[in-house]
């Protein structure tokens, strides 16, 4: 397959192992940042690297289209996922390769690749015109992954800067290679660590089991009263301010192809539970949910060690939909695991990241363009869903600066987002650059 | 204070880290089978490595002091338990240091210092005496702290090298400086490790959180079914075979100083809590208990990250009384945690270490020397226990050789095996080389 100059750009970004969770690549970070600002500078942007309380965005802006044409603004992120576990990668996750008809590569659907689409869209048009059909504004995040709160602070700071008639952003996927998607909700979450303390130190279990807590098990105890048999969260409160879908959604949720053979085929999973009275579709993007991502407390180590352990611990995220609040579910949450701790033993939580749930007008006129274009590209219509993830930035566009956005993302549901290898199709990555030229192309009119 | 060359040597056995729960400590183990070898011809017996399925074994004999004379089996083993956390040791685990009044290590107390005041008491002996009072075989094992099958192997198939009227251990505590102790029993083990799969890669919590099982989740509500609120083990028929107490022993235990107390002030607890109908010391000794050494899986780094992970692990253990038997406890184990596993995903249950409980005949002469030699050098009684932890050897050799084995320990309650931070009391060590002394010179008679 013949490498393009706009894939030869792609794979430098891909190099640079942008993992925000880790403090380590606070240097990557920033090389990622200037590597960006340079590439919107080559095609005539102008653009800064602005300091947020973490790490920083990069700010691209070409205002020339006049007062008459639209302002937009897109929204991509440079940040990525930790790659581990390293040993089920085939080929290394920060050394981009291409095997059949995709790309393999940590970020390079999530958000990479996508993002890239339209520094490629954009280049390629003012390439051709000279001039852009609309005011085009960027704002490339570097924390979309740990989801800090510094984001929200920037753009509070910063209203008239981003001020703008629309956000564009590609950061989820179509269904198939010619089935396109427009998400115009997406869940909340919140995020928290559960840690258990009974003794200062490790402690011998022949000598004290049976007679002292277990933090593994009291840990274990609580992870297991998070939901109940019918897979219902049981926070008390938790479903208080739940949204009913309307009439159209519910008809729009029943012919989603979302089902239980999809879910089986893309996870490998040989069960599909959830919520019995939700489809599949429903439990993904209507519902909130809860899971717990990893637990850690004791020996892990090869053979047997016969300790109790000082200490366990958990990291739990729950997914929120409209009505709920971040701050809300919070604290019912970690008033409902206090509740649980036994007398005796230090249990506590730690809130480490919120975004908040959010629903789009999908009248706006923005909407029926990316319509158009995807269908220009794709010949076929986009259906509508509500998204199971979370795009933190599009809850804090609308609050602050009442702006929708339009989620038109170039990803495929097999793309491996978070796990190892990550990849994105060829196919996808060019059919992205085209459908944001039509959509250009549209926005003039 | 002033180091003799007892304190000398044990420091050099100190230094090597003969964890043998790691495989790549293999050479480590080798050279510490040397340096007992070297002790051992140094103060006249014949020694020799005897290599097993997994860590050599260190035997060694010194068989002239006539056929009239008691054979006498001395066992220790060198072989110690992972260090970690590392960063909770105040001074290196492997290099051994006098803080105060105690000798700080890993294996300091378990078993390395305590072993070593038999082979001190021995080659003073000699040094003395040029003959001994009986005929003295060691056993210096390498795996009692992984619990391999290996030593059972090797001696059944070396009976007649190991015959002997008593086996000696020096593998557990007194109560304090001047209290001594003899264990008359000691539990069992079972040791496992629980895994659960459900899909062959992480995914992403956003997309399919809600319609697919955690593995965690499942794990969590495995491990929470393993005890009930009253802190009883609920695997079907777990407490079928468990013997009753005598009513002397009863008595002995209603006078055990180890109450909640003591339990509290030597771990840090803030409660103790075990079944209610026994007390602390019958918990400890007399009742089986099941703990969780350690879970493990999804993500535990820095931050955040929204995976469902593909599997999630547990180490699990239970303690062993008299009459219930390893196989049958394992099998009911297995059994009642794979019938707690949701259809669609993948438990098993691996079996990684196994001991015999058992019980001692104290009526045996060789318990009455022992009293006497540690009432002359302690200036008390020891008291009679049931022991918490588990000596696997002992087992062997009641069951293959019909050998009863006088378990009088010289370590202290609060040394911290296993823990950060181990330690033996200096004057522990050297009431040991005395009283080995006075045991030795009770044999002759």
């Amino acid at each position: 397959m013949p490498i393009d100059h706009h894939l030869l750009a792609l794979f430098e970004l891909l190099r640079i192992p942008t993992i925000s969770g880790q403090s380590e690549h606070a240097e990557d970070m920033m090389k990622a940042c200037k590597w960006l600002k340079h590439a919107f500078e080559k095609i005539g942007f102008m653009s800064e690297i602005l300091p947020t309380g973490g790490h920083p965005l990069v700010y691209a802006e070409h205002l020339h289209a006049g007062p008459d044409k639209p302002t937009v603004l897109i929204y991509g992120h440079y940040d990525v996922q930790s790659p581990d576990p390293l040993r089920e990668w085939t080929t290394k996750p920060f050394d981009p390769e291409i095997r059949g008809s995709n790309i393999y590569a940590r970020g390079v659907a999530d958000d990479k690749g996508q993002l890239y689409t339209w520094i490629a869209a954009v280049g390629d048009w003012l390439e051709e015109h000279k001039t852009l059909p609309a005011n085009i504004k960027f704002l490339i995040e570097g924390e979309e992954e740990v989801a800090t709160h510094n984001l929200v602070e920037f753009i509070g700071e910063n209203q008239s800067l981003l001020q703008a008639d629309i956000c564009f952003i590609s950061d989820s996927h179509c269904l198939s290679e010619d089935q396109p998607l427009i998400d115009y909700g997406l869940r909340g979450i919140v995020y928290a660590e559960i840690s258990v303390h009974t003794f200062p130190r490790d402690v011998h279990s022949g000598i004290y089991g049976g007679n002292v807590y277990n933090p593994l098990e009291v840990l274990a105890k609580i992870l297991s009263q998070l939901k109940d048999e019918r897979h219902l969260v049981t926070i008390p409160g938790f479903y208080d301010r739940v949204r009913e879908l309307s009439r159209e959604e519910a008809l729009e949720l029943a012919e989603s192809p979302f089902n239980e053979e999809q879910i089986m085929r893309e996870t490998g999973a040989k069960a599909v539970v959830g919520e019995v009275v939700y489809s599949p579709a429903a439990r993904a993007g209507a519902r909130p949910t809860l899971d717990v991502h990893g637990v850690w407390g004791g020996y892990s180590g090869e053979g047997a060690k016969t300790i109790i352990p000082a200490e366990a611990h958990a990291k739990v995220s729950m997914r929120l939909v409209p009505y709920q609040s971040a701050d809300h579910i919070f604290q019912r949450f970690e008033r409902y695991v206090l509740s649980l701790a036994p007398d005796g033993v230090d249990v506590d939580v730690h809130h480490l990241s919120s975004g908040e749930p959010i629903l789009m007008d999908r009248d706006n006129k923005f909407f029926k363009k990316a319509e158009l274009a995807y269908k220009k590209v794709f010949g076929k219509k986009p259906l509508y869903q509500l998204s199971g993830g979370s795009i933190p930035i599009t809850a804090t566009l609308k609050t602050l600066l009442n702006m929708d956005s339009v989620l038109m993302g170039y990803g495929l549901p097999d793309d491996g987002l978070h796990s190892p290898n990550e990849k994105m199709s060829v196919s996808m990555f060019k059919k992205g650059i085209e459908t944001n030229k039509e959509l250009l192309s549209l926005l003039a009119e």
